[in-house]
C-alpha cells in the first residue's frame, strides 16, 4: 500500500501547488464521466485494502478528491501532445527524464522513480519503452489504483504510427510455468507463490513436493537437464568449473533434511498491524524437505577456493530472469559455505526426487538455517566476491528495520541483508475462529529457528498469555548446532471450565534461549518480514 | 523465597496433623516471651521479602500463626531429648534419617532434604555434622527466617560433652578474600557477588578492572603463581599436560575483547514478577574487558584432541572449592573448544593486567559468547568427556524453563545447559525515577547478543513502546560472527512538549534479527535467569 501513500501525498502536494481545486472542481462537476466516488471506489475496493486505508481515507479526505479533480480536469482541458517511439526512447535516465509507455499513452515518471516499492532500479529497467513487458512479469501492477497513480504522470500519447500495443508483441513469460497441485493457497500467480493449506501443513513431517511453499521471483525457466551446466568460477589462478548436472552428482552426496522459510512468512499478521510491501503469506511460507546434493564446500574447494582473511561472499545467480535478462542473485558468506559443519547444498534432489521445476530444476542452493531467499533455484553461476550479490534481492529487500522507519526514510545500506533467521513458531490446529469441543483440546503446530539452532521447548497458552504449559515436541530429534529442520509439537489440555473461548497463544525457545516477541507492533516493518511473534488463534468452545 | 514456602506450607501440614492448634494458642497466651507478632516480623522483615510475600502472608494468614504457635508450644512443653555427636553423625541418608546440629541444637531434616533449594545433594554434604561450615560459606542461610525453619525440625540437643561450637574449630574461609573496590554493588558478601554502579557501568566501552562484575560462587582460592599447574588430560595414547603459567605462556598469545554477562543479569526484574531463587542482580552483571591468554584448541590439539563423531564435552574445574572439597565445575561442546573460530581462551591476563584474583587469578577460561557460568576461574583442570560437567552448576542450575514450571515440578534433565545467551540491552541513562529536563533526553545503554552475533540495532523508545527509534551505535564495530563484545548505544531525542512523565524503553536485535520480549512474565523461570524483556524507565519531565 506504501505505493499508493507516497505518490497519493506527492499527488496532493502537485495538486496544491497548481491550478484552484475548488475552481476546477465547480467547472467540471457538470460532467457526467466524471464521478466523484470513483477513484475513492478504487482506493478502498481493491485487494491490498485494509484499516490501514481506511484511515489513511479518512486523512486525506477532501485532499485526495481534489487532487483527483485536479487531474482529471488538466487531462480534460488540453489535447494531449504526441510522441514518436524515439523521443520516448531517449528519455532514460534522470538527466533526461524518466519517460514510459502504456498502451498508446505517455508518462514521465521521473519524479516517481525514487518513490518505486521495487526499487528505483527496477523501474528504470523500464525507461524509455513499454511497461507492459514488466507488468506482464509482475502481475500486481495490473490494478486500477496503480493505473489511476500513472494517470498522474502523463505528458502525451504516442504518435498513431507508434502506436503498435506492445502486448502483442509480448508472449506470456509465465506460460510455461509448471501446473500447480490444487490445494495450495495462492498468494500470487504470476510470479507464482502459493503455500500449503493450514490443513496440511503439520500433518506430516516431511512435506510432499507438491504442497512444499513455492516463492518464486520470476517466470520459471524450462531447463534441459542434458545441457543444464552450472559455472563456478575460478579462484585467482584455478580454472573455472561448468558442470553438468552428471558432474555434480559425482561429488560426494550429502542427504540432509532443512526446513525452508520465507522472510514473509506470517507477513499477514504485520499487514493487520499497519500496511507493507509483500505478498501476504500467512503461516504456511515454511516447509521441510529431505534434500540431497554436493556440498558447496567441495564445488568451492575444486574451483581453488580456500577461506581468505578478509569477509567475502559467494554469490548465485539463478537461470530465471526477467525480460531484460535480469536473473535472481543472492549471496552467503564465504566462511559459511566453505564450512563443512554449515552443510550447504548444491541440491538435486527432494525427498527422493528430482527437484520440482518450481523448487529449482535441476539444481538449487540450500542453505541450512537461513532464509529461503539465500536458496537460490535454477542455479546458473557461482562465484565468490569482495562484496554481497548486487542483487536487488540481497541489497534492497530482505532485511529488516526499526518500525519508525517508512518508504521515505529507509536507507537500505544500514540493515545487514538477513541470513540466520530468528526463532519462530505458529499454531496449525485449531483453526483461528473455529469452534472446539468442551473437555480436553489439542494444540498443533511447528516450531523451528534459524543458523542450526534448536526448538527446545515450545509454550503455549489457552488464556492468552497468562498461564503457559509446555508442549511436547515432535518430530526428528535434531542434532547439536545442525539443527536445520523444524519440530512438530503438540499439547492436549483440559479447557478451562465455563471458558466460552479460548485464546490460544504458542511461543518457542531456541537453544540459545532467544525466545519470540509478545506483540507485532514492536517488530512492524516496511517489507513484512521476519514476523516471528507469538502466534495467537482465537477458538469458541461449544457449549 | 521458594526455600521458605515449601517448608512453610509442609510446616503448616504438620501443624495441622498434630496437636489442636487452638488449644495450644489458649495455653501459650499467657507466656510473655513468645510475642504473636515475632515471627511475621522476621518473615516479612528479611531482604528477600517482596509482594510475592506479602501474598503468600495473606494466603496462609492464620495458618502461619498456629504452625508457629504450634512448634513453639510443643518446644516449651517437653524437656529436649539429648544426642551425642556418634548418634548424629550415624544419620547421614535418606535410610538411617538425615540430622545436621547448629550450635548445641540436633535437627532431623530428612524430609526436608527434597525441598531444599540448592539441591539435596548440598544439604546431604552436610549430613551427620554440623551445619556451620556450610553456613560459613553460603552466608544467607545466617537469617532469621531459615533458623525459624529449621527449628521445626528440631529434635533435641548435642549432649553437654559434644556440645562445643563448631564455629570456634572452624576458620571463616572468605577470611583471605581479596579486599574489592568500594564503588562496587554487593549483592552478597559470602560469597562475593558484585556489580559496577550504573553511573560507571557504561562510562568506558572496557569495564575498568576493579569495577568488574563479580560473580564467585565459593571463596577466592589464593593461588602462588609459581607453583600454580593446569592439568590437561591427555586424549587416549596421549600424555597429560601439566602447565606451570610458564608453560602456557608459551602457546601462542591470543588477545580479545568479549563481554561476560551472568545468566542472572537483570533478575531483579524478574523478581518483581514473583520470587526466584537467586541473588537480586541489576543491570549490572556484564561487563567487557580485553582478555589475553592461550586458546583452549591449541592446549587441546597439544593433548591430542582432535573432534570425535559423537557429541563431546570439555569439563573445566577451578580450584575454588567448599569445606568437602567439592570444587567449582562446569563444561563447554568439545565443538566450540576445537573451534579457533571460536577462541576459548585459556586467559591468564585482563586488560593488560595479570587475572586479579577476583576473577581466576592465575588462569581462567573465556568463552566468547557464552554465558559466564561456563568462563571457570582459578582453573585447576580441563578433561574431554562423553558426558557434560557432573558439576551442579551444569546440571543443576543455570537452565530454563517454562513458567509454570516450580520446585514442585522442575525436572532439570528436561532442559539444557544455558551455553550462548539471548539477545540483551538495558538503559543505563537516564535512571530509574529521576528528574530530566525538559528540551532534550539522552537515553544511553548497552546492547549484546551470544554466540558472536552482532547486535545491529536497538530501537528506543520514550512512550512505553509505542514508537520507536533507532538509537545510535557506539563502541567498537564487531567483527563477523566473533561479535564478543558489547555495543555502547545512545538516543538524543526531544522530549515531546508537555510530557510529565517518560517510559523509556530500549530493545536490540543481532543479526540472525532475534529480538528481545516485550515484558518480563511470560519468560519468567524459577531460577530467576535469561531476564532479557525491553528493559524500561521511567522519568519525570521538570515542569
Amino acid at each position: 500500500m506504501l505505493l499508493l501513500h507516497r505518490p497519493v501525498v506527492l499527488g496532493l502536494r502537485q495538486a496544491f501547488r497548481s491550478t484552484p481545486s475548488r475552481l476546477c472542481i465547480q467547472t467540471c462537476s457538470t460532467n457526467d464521466s466524471l464521478q466523484p466516488q470513483h477513484p475513492i471506489r478504487n482506493f478502498s475496493g481493491d485487494n491490498c485494502s485494509t484499516r490501514g486505508w481506511k484511515v489513511m481515507g479518512t486523512l486525506l479526505g477532501l485532499g485526495a478528491v481534489l487532487a483527483y479533480h485536479d487531474h482529471r480536469c488538466r487531462a480534460a482541458q488540453k489535447p494531449p501532445h504526441m510522441y514518436t517511439k524515439e523521443e520516448v526512447s531517449s528519455h532514460r535516465s534522470p538527466e533526461t527524464g524518466i519517460w514510459v509507455t502504456l498502451g498508446c499513452e505517455v508518462f514521465d515518471v521521473t519524479e516517481f522513480v525514487d518513490l518505486h516499492p521495487g526499487g528505483p532500479s527496477k523501474l528504470i529497467l523500464a525507461a524509455g519503452g513499454p511497461l507492459e513487458p514488466f507488468w506482464a512479469l509482475y502481475d500486481f501492477h495490473n490494478q486500477p489504483h496503480v493505473r489511476e497513480l500513472l494517470a498522474k504522470y502523463k505528458i502525451g500519447d504516442l504518435s498513431p504510427e507508434d502506436n503498435v500495443s506492445p502486448t502483442l508483441e509480448t508472449s506470456d513469460p509465465y506460460a510455461d510455468d509448471p501446473k500447480r497441485h490444487p490445494a495450495l493457497k495462492v498468494n500470487s500467480q504470476r510470479p507464482f507463490n502459493a503455500e500449503p493449506p493450514l490443513e496440511l501443513l503439520t500433518e506430516t513431517y516431511i512435506t510432499p513436493n507438491p504442497i512444499f511453499f513455492t516463492r518464486n521471483h520470476l517466470p520459471v525457466p524450462n531447463l534441459d537437464p542434458d545441457t543444464y551446466r552450472l559455472h563456478v568460477v575460478g579462484a585467482p589462478g584455478h580454472p573455472s568449473l561448468c558442470l553438468s548436472l552428471d558432474d555434480l552428482c559425482k561429488f560426494p552426496k550429502h542427504e540432509i533434511t532443512v526446513t525452508l522459510q520465507c522472510a514473509g512468512n506470517r507477513r499477514s499478521e504485520m499487514m493487520q498491524i499497519k500496511e507493507v510491501k509483500g505478498l501476504g503469506w500467512r503461516t504456511g511460507a515454511i516447509s521441510t524437505a529431505c534434500w540431497a546434493g554436493a556440498r558447496l564446500c567441495d564445488v568451492l574447494a575444486q574451483a581453488g577456493h580456500q577461506l581468505s582473511d578478509t569477509e567475502a561472499h559467494v554469490c548465485f545467480e539463478g537461470l530465471d530472469c526477467d525480460s531484460t535478462g535480469t536473473a535472481y542473485g543472492a549471496s552467503i558468506p564465504l566462511a559459511r559455505a566453505l564450512n563443512p559443519e554449515a552443510e550447504v547444498l548444491l541440491a538435486y534432489e527432494m525427498n527422493g526426487q528430482p527437484l520440482p521445476r518450481d523448487h529449482g530444476f535441476p539444481v538449487r542452493v540450500v542453505v541450512p538455517g537461513v532464509v529461503g531467499a539465500r536458496h537460490v533455484k535454477w542455479l546458473g553461476r557461482v562465484s565468490v566476491e569482495a562484496d554481497e550479490s548486487h542483487s536487488h534481492w540481497q541489497r534492497r529487500d530482505y532485511k529488516g528495520f526499526c518500525p519508525s522507519v517508512d518508504w521515505d526514510t529507509v536507507d537500505f545500506d544500514s540493515a545487514p541483508s538477513i541470513q540466520e533467521l530468528p526463532v519462530q513458531s505458529a499454531i496449525t490446529e485449531p483453526r483461528d475462529g473455529e469452534t472446539i469441543e468442551s473437555g480436553d483440546v489439542t494444540v498443533k503446530g511447528y516450531a523451528w529457528s534459524g543458523g542450526g539452532r534448536a526448538v527446545i521447548r515450545v509454550d503455549v497458552s489457552l488464556d492468552g498469555g497468562l498461564t503457559w504449559q509446555a508442549a511436547e515436541l515432535d518430530g526428528e530429534e535434531q542434532r547439536p548446532r545442525k539443527a536445520w529442520a523444524w519440530r512438530l509439537w503438540q499439547l492436549q489440555a483440559p479447557v478451562p471450565a465455563g471458558q466460552k473461548e479460548l485464546n490460544i497463544v504458542c511461543k518457542a525457545v531456541d537453544d540459545s534461549y532467544n525466545v519470540q516477541p509478545d506483540t507485532v507492533a514492536p517488530i512492524w516493518n516496511l517489507r513484512g518480514v521476519l514476523s516471528n511473534a507469538w502466534h495467537r488463534v482465537r477458538v469458541r468452545v461449544a457449549p
